[in-house]
């Protein structure tokens, strides 16, 4: 059993350098959250939605309470989430007042009949499934509305989305049942024009899961994510090449998006239990716990 | 220079056998709509736009007028557009009152900095680029508003989306540089819940374009391209299994799903002049124009 979980690729930061260990405290309780679940019978998928509901509860990361906040103020989040074992996928976009995304995004993949919805679609659906709603101001932190005016008086544009800045959040785990699942949960870019959807909930660049060949979670730069279908592509390599989640891995990061323009992190799991962590960027907030041995989480390379 | 459009695969009806003759009469105007900026010396995206907004504009097609009604008597419609030549791509979803929706992901592509936008953020982003907009009534057909009473009274249920009519939209087109492009355009799925985001607005499953591999415009059951990356793994085949595209298509299509439970549509071209065009279901339509060949067009197998 071993569940990984991570906190975003980008930039490194003052705020970064200064909360670095309260960060590292923070994602080992994340996995500690979903390897709980998988230690108590629990499924891959109880293990990645506990453990993206322990980050999205947790104001260091842009997702849940603590979401970046776009152009006007106001906070939107997407999330995804897939099963390896058949396939089934769930997501939602422009996400407001659900207090945890990434079990709209459960809901949706287990009651919606595998879809994706949007904006006051996916609000709806939450309240007909009886989800914990939050108002506006629970989201929004200290933090966040002082980043915005900084990149705002920076910019002198108020929608040029914030590059680098990527704090999404996801996680993998492979359960007892040797089933595999993933999920990602952000609250998108910080200075991005309403509406605007990113990678995370897209299924094959944010999230992707096959027990045929792996389960993967993504962070970075969105639209760079979003034209080289990150996530799938690993799979694909295992697929199509024939390489291990390891080459595969490699392959994608620090072969083929070498000279990439676009911050790239990602975690990923198989059904045996290999995992294959990489990233372009300065950081990525990362931790697992494999079987018994002890969590451990790095933010920097 | 080629280009080939699709009008949606799925099942047969009575609606598309009455109207056989008229809708290879549209599709071929369509191909030829597209064919002439390619004549003219435009690029493969001016075909690929010019193409879908035709379809856009007709009223036989699930897209622009004409657009598949949600379960409460809405018009939300869902596009992508990428070019092969840098991976460029914009998209849009549940997008309302804008006339054209595959030139609003054009726009968005273009001048979004290669973004996907939503609800209130796509209509918002096309008012301010100055896109011709339409009242709601100017997108519902006599044909849809029938088709939907049809399907709430069988259903029982307002919110059980139909199954197997699939009307998508789609185009890929290589220009007299040899880039190639993807477009796709659609009005969802009848009968289905508010703010649903279909699969046509995402890169890798409703669209595709890559020069170094091929462009891909997809057309079926959502969940099912969704779950399975359908547009891209034609290009990951091609990429990763060293197939030229007629191999990638056949083995998506006659291979990996041939046991599909949904149903499947693909047009794809790749900067050689090769294409492929594949599907599983009863009907696909579909028409292209090869050089200086005569336009054809086909409904069924």
């Amino acid at each position: 059993m071993i569940i990984i979980v991570h906190g975003g690729a980008g930039e490194d930061s003052k705020f970064i350098r200064k909360h670095k260990d309260e960060y590292e405290k923070e994602l080992k309780a994340a996995v500690e959250a979903g390897y709980s679940k998988l230690l108590n019978g629990g499924t891959c998928t109880d293990a990645v939605e506990a453990a993206i509901t322990y980050m999205e509860d947790c104001y260091l990361f842009n997702c849940g309470k603590g979401s970046a906040l776009t152009a006007s103020n106001d906070v939107e989040m997407d999330t995804s989430i897939m099963e390896g074992s058949k396939l089934k996928h769930g997501a939602a976009a422009i996400v407001k007042n659900v207090k945890n995304p990434i079990k709209l995004a459960r809901k949706i993949m287990e009651e919606g009949d595998d879809v994706f919805l949007g904006s006051s679609g996916a609000l709806e659906f939450a309240i007909e499934k009886g989800l914990e709603l939050a108002p506006s101001a629970y989201f929004i932190t200290e933090h966040q509305i002082e980043a915005l005016e900084k990149a705002q008086k920076k910019d002198n544009n108020p929608k040029t989305p914030t590059k680098g800045k990527h704090g999404t959040v996801g996680a993998v785990a492979v359960d007892r049942f040797g089933n595999i699942a993933a999920g990602t949960s952000t609250g998108g870019t910080e200075n991005s024009m309403e509406s605007r959807i990113g990678d995370s909930p897209i299924i094959g660049v944010g999230c992707y899961a096959n027990n045929k060949t792996c389960a993967v979670s993504t962070s970075g730069d969105g639209a760079y994510l979003i034209k080289n279908i990150i996530a799938y592509d690993v799979a694909a390599c295992i697929e199509y090449k024939g390489y291990n989640l390891e080459q595969a891995v490699n392959f994608v990061i620090n072969e083929k998006h070498k000279n990439s323009e676009g911050d790239i992190g990602l975690i990923s799991i198989n059904c045996q239990g290999e995992i294959g962590i990489a990233f372009n960027s300065e950081r990525f907030h990362r931790a697992w716990k494999i079987n018994d041995a002890e969590i451990e989480a790095r933010i920097y390379k």
